[in-house]
This record gives C-alpha cells, sequence and structure tokens, in this order.
C-alpha cells in the first residue's frame, strides 16, 4: 500500500493540504479552503467595530472549517484510504499570536470576550505593536540585551513580545484571562495532539528564545512592564522542541473531524516559509532557499551560531535540527511590482493583458525581457516596504533614478526586479562576508513560478545557478516531509530529516544559469547599485526616513 | 478709427496673428493655422527617405501658408479693414535655421535641391549637431573664448553654429549653395520687407553675438574647421537691429498676399518666448518671466552685464532696448507631466477623465490639491531631459525618492509639480546671488493658463506673489508691441518700448500668493531638495550621467 505523509499549510488567506507518497515523493492529492472571514482588517466581525489601520486579524473558527474541508478533499483528491496516511506535519505563518485559555480555547470563542478585540488572534502582519516594537529595541539596546545581536539588531512589531505588550497596555483585562499566548502553528498542533509541544522554529524566530538562552530574562521583562515579568512561567512554555521531532499522536476526537485514523504520528509545527527548506531537498550548509513571493525570504543553514547585522533571526534546530537557521528577508518583492501594475503602468498595457487574456504581469514581462541589462538606464533601491535586511531600517523608502521622457513602464518593471536582485546580492554578499559562504541558490514561491524573467536576472545579477523547487505548494510538501519524519521509519517515515528531505522534496531538472556577458554588466550596475544603498540607508543622507517623517504627517527635526 | 498692430507669432506646430488695438490694449481679432507638414521628423517629404531620430525640419512654403491664412482671418475675426493696421511685429521659434540664397529664397525651394536634407530648414529642436556642439564647446574651452561665460559655460546643438558646421560637415556642397544663413524670424521679416534686418535677440541668444565684442573671432571658427573661418562674412549679417528697432516697410508684393496696404512699418524680429516678456508690461529689471510651457524659460532684464554658471544667454538689447537680456531654463516643465500621463498613470485615472470629459491633468490636479506640502513623502529631481540652469548638463536624468507601497499616481503628479517649482527657486537663487534680484515673478504660456495648481505651488515654493500674464497669446501680443513700437508715434504707435509695453500688455488681476505655512514647509524640502541637486548634480556621484550612458548603449568606464 502506498504511505503518504500529510502536509498542513496554513497561509494568510487560505490553508492547503497536500499528500505526498514518502516513497517517490509525488504529490498524489491536495485541497485548498480560503478563511471565510480572511484577513480581519476593517471592522471586527462580532461589533462591527472600525479597526485601526495597522490591524490584522483572525478568526480561529476559521482555522478549523478550513481542516475540515481540507483533510477530506485531500484524501477524496488523492484516492487513498485514511489508513494510507502515516503523519501528519504543520506549517503555519508566525507570529500569529492567539491567547487562550488553559485548554487551548481562544479566547475570541467565548461569547462574552468576542466583543473584545485583543481576544481575537493576531495575524503576522498585524502592525498595531509598533511602539511596544520600538520600546523593546531601545531598552534591550541600552541593557546590551545578547538576544539582540541574534536579529540584527532589530526585533520586529511582528514578533511575539511586542504582540503581548500591546495586548497588555492595551486590554490588560484580555491579558489576565489569557492563560496562553501561543503561535498559531503550535495551537494547532496541540488542537491535533491535546498536548501543547511548541516549536523551535516559531520561539526562536519569533519569541526571542534560543536554545542556550532561553527566553529574555525576567530583568529586561519587568523592565519593560512590571506585569510582563512573569509572562514566561505564566503564558509560555519553557519546552522546546526542535523542528523534525515529534509532537504527539492524533487524537480520536480530531481524528473523527478529519477523518483520519486517531493515533497518526504529527510533529512540530514549522513556519511556512521555513517549511520550503526541506521541501527543496536542502539538508546541508551553504545552499540558500530563496521564498520569493509578496516578500522575499532567505533562508540558509549553518553549523555554528553567528550574529551579524541584517539577520532576521538565527536559530538552532529551527529548521532542521542539529544545525542553525539562518534567516534574511527583503520586505517587498512581488509587493514591489504589484505596486507598480496598480499605480504606475498606463491604460495600454492592461487593455493589451486584456485583449490577449494573460496577466498585466506577462505583458510587461516580455517587454522588459526584451532589454539588455543596463538598456533601461534605471536604477532601483528595493525599500518601497523599507528595508529589512540587511540594513534593519523599516523607516527607509524607495528610490528610482535615471528617469527620462522616453522611459516606458517595461523599463520601470525591469529596473523594480533588477532592484530586488540587488538587494538579494547584497544579502548573500552580507552572508559571506560573516562567515557563512553560500554554494548554491535554491528558488520557491509565486514569484518564482511565474516569473521565469525575475528569475533569470537573480542568477545574472548574483552570477550563480538557482534550482527552482520542483512542488509549486513547497511549504505543503515541506510540512508533509516533516509529518514522515514524526512518523520515523517504524511508522513507514524516515528517522532523519536528512532522508526525508531527499526522498521527498527536491528541485526541477533544468533551472537558471547565469549568462556571463549579463552578469558582467550588472557587477558594474551593482556596484552604482550599493553606492547609492550606502548613501541613502546608513545615513550619510537620512532623507528617506525625513520623507517618510513627512507622508505619516510629522514634521521632521532640522538635521534628523 | 481704431489703431491696431498685427502681432505674427510662428511656433513649432502652427502660426498665430493677432490684431491688438494700440489705445487699450484689446485683442480685437486673432487666427491661427497649423502648418500642413508640421514637424517634419519622420520622412523627407520629397523623396520619403527616413530621417535620424534627432531631426526636426520645416518647410517653409508652410510659412507663407500660414501667413496667408491668418493675416486676413485675424482682419476678419477683428472685423477691421487692413487701413486699421499701423504696425507688424513678428516672433519666431529660435534657432530655427534656414539655407537660403542670396535673394532670400530657401535651398529647399529648388527642386533639385529639395531632396537633399541638408537644404531644408532646421526647426529649433533638431538636435542633429549635438556632435558638432561638443566640438564648439570642448574648442571654446580650451582656448578660453570668452563668449562661453555668456552662455553659462555651454552652448546647445539648437544654436546657429552648430547647425552651419554639421551642414558644412555632412553636406559641404549644400553649405557652398547657403549664401544666407538665416534665423526663421529674420528670413520672415526679410520676406515681409525685402530686408535683411538681423535681430539682435536671434544672433545675440542663439549665434553667439554680442554688442561689444560681434561673433566668434575668425580663428576660432578657422580652428572648428577651415571653411568656417569666412561663414559671418559670406554667410551671415554683421549688422545686428536691437529689439524694438524698425526693420523696413511691408513690400507691395507681400501686402498683396496678405490684404495688407504697403508700407507698413516692420519690426525686427524677436524669440518667441522673448516676446512675452513687453506683453507681461515688464519693462525694467527686477521683474522676472516665467514662460511654462513644454519647458520652462525664465527671463529677467538687468542694466549691466554679468557672466555665471547657469545661464543660458545674457544679451545687450536682446529682449528690450537698453537692457540687458537674462536667460535661464529648464528642459522639461509641462514635458514631465506628459510624461507621467503617457507612461504611469493607471487606467482608472484615465477612465475617470473620460467619464467627466475633462483632461486626465485635471483628474490629477484635482486629487494632488488635496495633499498638503510634503505629505505626498516624495522628492524628484526634475531632470527628465537633462538640466540647462542651473548646472547645464544635458546628460542628467530623473530621480524620485520616497516610493513607499501606498504611493499613488497624483503624489508622484504632486512631486513632479514640486520638483520643477524647486528647480525654478534654484534658478531664482542664482540669479540673486549673482547680483541679479528677482522681486516680482511673472507667468505665462500653457502651463500657466491651465494648471492652477502649478501656479499656487511656484508661489508657495518661491515664497512670492506670481502675476499671471493677461493674454492667453503672450507671445503674439508681444509681436504686436513691437510693430507698434516700428511704426512710433509718428505712425499711430509709440516710441518706446516702454510706452507700448504699458498700454497693450498687462497681468490678471488677483494672481497667486504665497500661502506662508506652505511656503515654510516647501523651504524646509528644498533643503533636501538643493542636497540632492548638488549630490546628483555637482559630480559627488556622478551615477546619473553613467545611467544614460547604459541607455545610450554606451558601457561607462570605471570611475568616469
Amino acid at each position: 500500500m502506498r504511505r503518504c505523509a500529510l502536509g498542513l499549510d496554513f497561509g494568510t488567506e487560505s490553508a492547503r493540504a497536500v499528500l505526498v507518497d514518502v516513497t517517490t515523493g509525488e504529490e498524489v492529492g491536495s485541497a485548498v479552503h480560503a478563511y471565510e472571514s480572511g484577513v480581519i482588517d476593517d471592522r471586527l466581525p462580532e461589533t462591527g467595530e472600525p479597526l485601526p489601520p495597522d490591524w490584522a486579524l483572525q478568526d480561529p473558527d476559521d482555522y478549523w472549517r478550513a481542516l475540515e474541508a481540507i483533510v477530506p478533499a485531500a484524501l477524496r483528491a488523492a484516492a487513498i484510504s485514511a489508513e494510507a496516511v502515516i503523519g501528519i506535519g504543520v506549517d503555519f505563518t508566525a507570529c500569529t499570536l492567539i491567547p487562550t485559555r488553559a485548554d487551548g480555547t481562544p479566547l475570541c470563542c467565548d461569547p462574552e470576550l468576542r466583543k473584545q478585540p485583543h481576544a481575537w488572534p493576531k495575524l503576522w502582519k498585524h502592525h498595531g505593536a509598533q511602539p511596544q516594537a520600538e520600546r523593546i529595541n531601545r531598552l534591550a539596546a541600552e541593557r546590551g540585551e545578547r538576544f539582540l545581536a541574534r536579529y540584527g539588531g532589530k526585533t520586529s512589531s511582528e514578533w511575539l513580545f511586542a504582540k503581548a505588550l500591546e495586548i497588555l497596555e492595551a486590554a490588560p483585562a484580555i491579558y489576565d484571562r489569557a492563560e496562553r499566548l501561543i503561535d498559531a502553528g503550535d495551537w494547532l498542533v496541540w488542537q491535533l495532539t491535546g498536548r501543547e509541544a511548541r516549536s523551535a522554529c516559531q520561539a526562536g524566530y519569533k519569541a526571542l528564545w534560543s536554545r542556550t538562552e532561553g527566553y529574555p530574562s525576567r530583568e529586561f521583562l519587568a523592565a519593560l512592564h512590571p506585569r510582563l515579568a512573569t509572562i514566561v512561567e505564566e503564558k509560555l512554555a519553557t519546552e522546546i522542541y526542535p523542528v523534525g521531532a515529534r509532537a504527539g499522536e492524533l487524537t480520536p476526537a480530531a481524528a473523527a473531524r478529519l477523518g483520519l485514523r486517531p493515533g497518526i504520528p504529527v510533529g512540530v509545527a514549522i513556519i511556512d516559509a521555513h517549511a520550503a527548506v526541506p521541501a527543496a531537498g536542502i539538508a546541508e550548509p551553504g545552499k540558500m532557499l530563496l521564498i520569493l513571493g509578496t516578500s522575499g525570504c532567505h533562508l540558509l543553514l549553518g553549523r555554528e551560531e553567528r550574529s551579524f547585522p541584517g539577520l532576521c533571526g538565527v536559530v538552532q534546530d529551527g529548521i532542521l535540527p542539529g544545525f542553525f537557521g539562518y534567516e534574511a528577508g527583503q520586505p517587498a518583492t512581488g509587493d514591489l511590482l504589484a505596486w507598480q501594475t496598480r499605480a504606475a503602468v498606463p491604460p495600454e498595457y492592461h487593455d493589451e493583458a486584456a485583449r490577449r487574456g494573460v496577466s498585466i504581469y506577462r505583458v510587461l514581462e516580455e517587454r522588459a525581457a526584451a532589454l539588455r541589462p543596463g538598456e533601461c538606464g534605471l536604477l532601483a533601491l528595493d525599500w518601497w516596504n523599507g528595508n529589512r535586511s540587511i540594513l534593519m531600517d523599516a523607516d527607509l523608502a524607495g528610490v528610482l533614478i535615471g528617469l527620462t521622457l522616453e522611459t516606458r513602464a517595461e523599463e520601470i518593471y525591469r529596473a523594480l526586479i533588477e532592484a530586488t536582485a540587488f538587494g538579494t546580492r547584497a544579502i548573500v554578499e552580507n552572508f559571506e562576508r560573516h562567515g557563512c559562504p553560500v554554494q548554491e541558490l535554491y528558488a520557491c514561491g509565486g514569484i518564482a513560478e511565474k516569473n521565469p524573467l525575475l528569475m533569470q536576472i537573480y542568477a545574472d545579477v548574483l552570477g550563480r545557478p538557482i534550482h527552482r523547487v520542483r512542488s509549486g505548494q513547497a511549504c505543503a510538501v515541506g510540512a508533509a516531509i516533516l509529518g514522515a519524519v514524526a512518523a520515523g521509519s517504524a511508522g513507514g517515515g524516515y528517522d532523519r530529516l536528512l532522508d526525508a528531505a531527499a526522498a521527498m522534496g527536491g528541485v526541477e531538472a533544468g533551472g537558471f544559469s547565469p549568462d556571463p556577458a549579463a552578469h558582467d554588466r550588472y557587477t558594474a550596475l551593482y556596484g552604482e547599485w550599493l553606492r547609492l544603498h550606502d548613501y541613502f540607508g546608513r545615513g550619510e543622507n537620512p532623507v528617506l526616513k525625513r520623507l517618510r517623517a513627512w507622508r505619516a504627517g510629522r514634521r521632521p527635526e532640522e538635521g534628523s
């Protein structure tokens, strides 16, 4: 009988299930279900109360409704029986923070608390905790907290402590009622297994935890807010499991709801992006995975822990057990191109797309592909959504130079792609400068699949071949790989993640090879790009930060 | 009986006649006629031979056809008899260079020479002589030629000697056949009066001539090309007339073709833009006229001759007799906004314009007007078409910074307007720094008439009220004023241009007053703008020039 692992992939707008044959790696069936309430960023469903502009909530009932839809649908699509499923893995957006009771029930499921916005799960991209994040960063820098270096010197408003502090300060009664504050991936594993087994991936990348140092100290937390001093003991968990470990087994209740057999091993959760690493077949240092979607994420394994500026995080056991997982990022990749199609592409391009029945991206891509490197005469800094790596400065903004009266939309489109490629090159060079060599590049994500021009430009700019991950649903396949490892060889899976990744993950044949002449031209342009990057990004001329202040309605200080 | 002066205004696409009552300044009638061949930039009409991309020719027969159309039509529109016309003034684009026989017949009217592209009039914006202009600039700098300082250190490919040298080198036989090389305005006056009376305006701004030093020396011209040594004696004219002088009287033949009486005094020609100065009623130093069209032109009178970087020219008697006329310029004003509407405005804006039956500019302007200064968070350098004043560098290119994922088209539109306003402020401050104070601002031209938001932003950025010239056809009215002066008081006109301008020119009531709070905000942003201006424009980072080279298909030298 075919043996399959089930990967459950919980994204921003929808959840996906995939069944992967653990021997052949074949994706035998999958299903997707969009969350009924999607991203709740306008009004609270219960009361219609308007939400502030930087808010983003989700409804945990949507997660269960999605589960009940996708698991049976994937089984039907695969035409296999539930008996064939040997293990389950889970990936989830993070830090999507759910305040729950001690038994895991989300507070917002309580009819009384449902009217309280802070009782709801805060989606990863909820940015209401920006002031709290800034205070965390300031205090940590003042106190010389060692954890800061693991995150490139700056933590994010999207992470656990900022969100927890936001709840504590804005709704202390909700904070009190929350017996657990838990990442949604860990919550889902708890729902499936009845056991709270928190993941080193979520704890390490999003909750300032490390294997050797644990969470931030009680002193630090107390200095932040007196009542935060006890958050670790009261609301978090101190036993943290490496990715690849077994969290528990499917409870009879959950099995009944999903149409599966009870007792199936369930793996520790992983952040959605990070799940793509095993799906790429990567199981050793030197192979960087680029996850190219609305934003860009760069993951690399290392044997040692190093801290340097520009890291979003380095976490032991956070991606693959036994390795340090390094993460870097660019806050706008696909979003940058989407901005252009929305705000700066004239009607005739849209008309052509409509006439030919293709996307506006296709029209721009075809025209941009006819240009040689440098021919557009443009250079851009891809900071439309700020900079994460390597400058870690959310207040930077985009730059576009070299415009002429002849500049056309496809030239801007190409310049924007080149800008993100240069940004990736800066990240790769930053890793290498700090003792983390990058020998091979892998890519996955919506943009990697849909935009071959972008892939070729990345290969040309970086001067390295880029392998594209075979699966079009890499995160879900990565989750399934973790399911196969949770099962172990005794359960029909694998004992080592390395072996599961080799059997079930992998890349397409071919890939994208750099053109030496294009690489040479791009290296000259990259020199120009770097000079602009340092001029605008490293304080020589802080005009971009001042323009952001003007935009926000604050007149910047002279000379600030 | 009403006494009227006739202004003849020859623009790039069409010619216009206006009849102005010399006592009241009332515009009693006008007419416009588009040139049949317009701008010839695609193929030579006679042979269909394709023209190089930077070429722009015109057909002199179009000028006569236009004349024969507009003069009778203006008389009809005014419902006055030909007897009422007491003087004629002429303005024309420049340097629009016509190679002619000794009697003024354009070479291209010869059936044999009609097939030779270089026998045709080269319109002001013909840019085929760029290599020649560069050699003129290099040689003049090497030899320390004094004329260079009057033009801010750089002469243009649009001017007479560059175009003459282009003909000489590309078509020496045509150069030999050309017994005169003459600016079209002077040619038209010659056609009307039978007398070649060249204007200090055209000679001074476009042919490197000055009242005290004459044309470039024979030695300089010989060093440029041996056969150019004798161009002044052979093909130009050395008797140069101030603007405001009488060139001659309408010949019987011309009078018959136009339906006017012979003997009407005709004034010396003036460049079209410069004719707007008397139309504004300006007759003294300290009042700067902004001519805002596709490009921007800044004219100011002075009592002394000063030379400083950023001038396009300073010419004694070139605008008003007895004054030095200073000119500065911005190569893209309306063109910058037109670029955006063409290349970077999404369909919904165009749809709204179509639905409401208004222009796309109106839609953008309305939305941009709702923004406070600085609120768009953007800053631009308006160098899409290079920089004329104050950097005199055609190889610069545009810059746009501060972009975010929320940036909308109307924000870019406003930033582009602000960029041209900051550029004008830099020009005004440059004049003042060099001893030419600017007390009052006047504006005319298509953009000044159609774009009140731009006018208000200019007033706010410059911190000065801006008066708008009363006439919507300022250049033509200026030409009519010169016609009234050509007539003199004995002929029913004026002896002094000052008096004619006061009676026949002037500004609208009201105008645009600066808002102090907006001016204050813009002064802070102007500081940011200036810093970028100097960084990208004064050699600190010559990346824009290198990007222009990339665009042109030339890989720039490292470090160049």
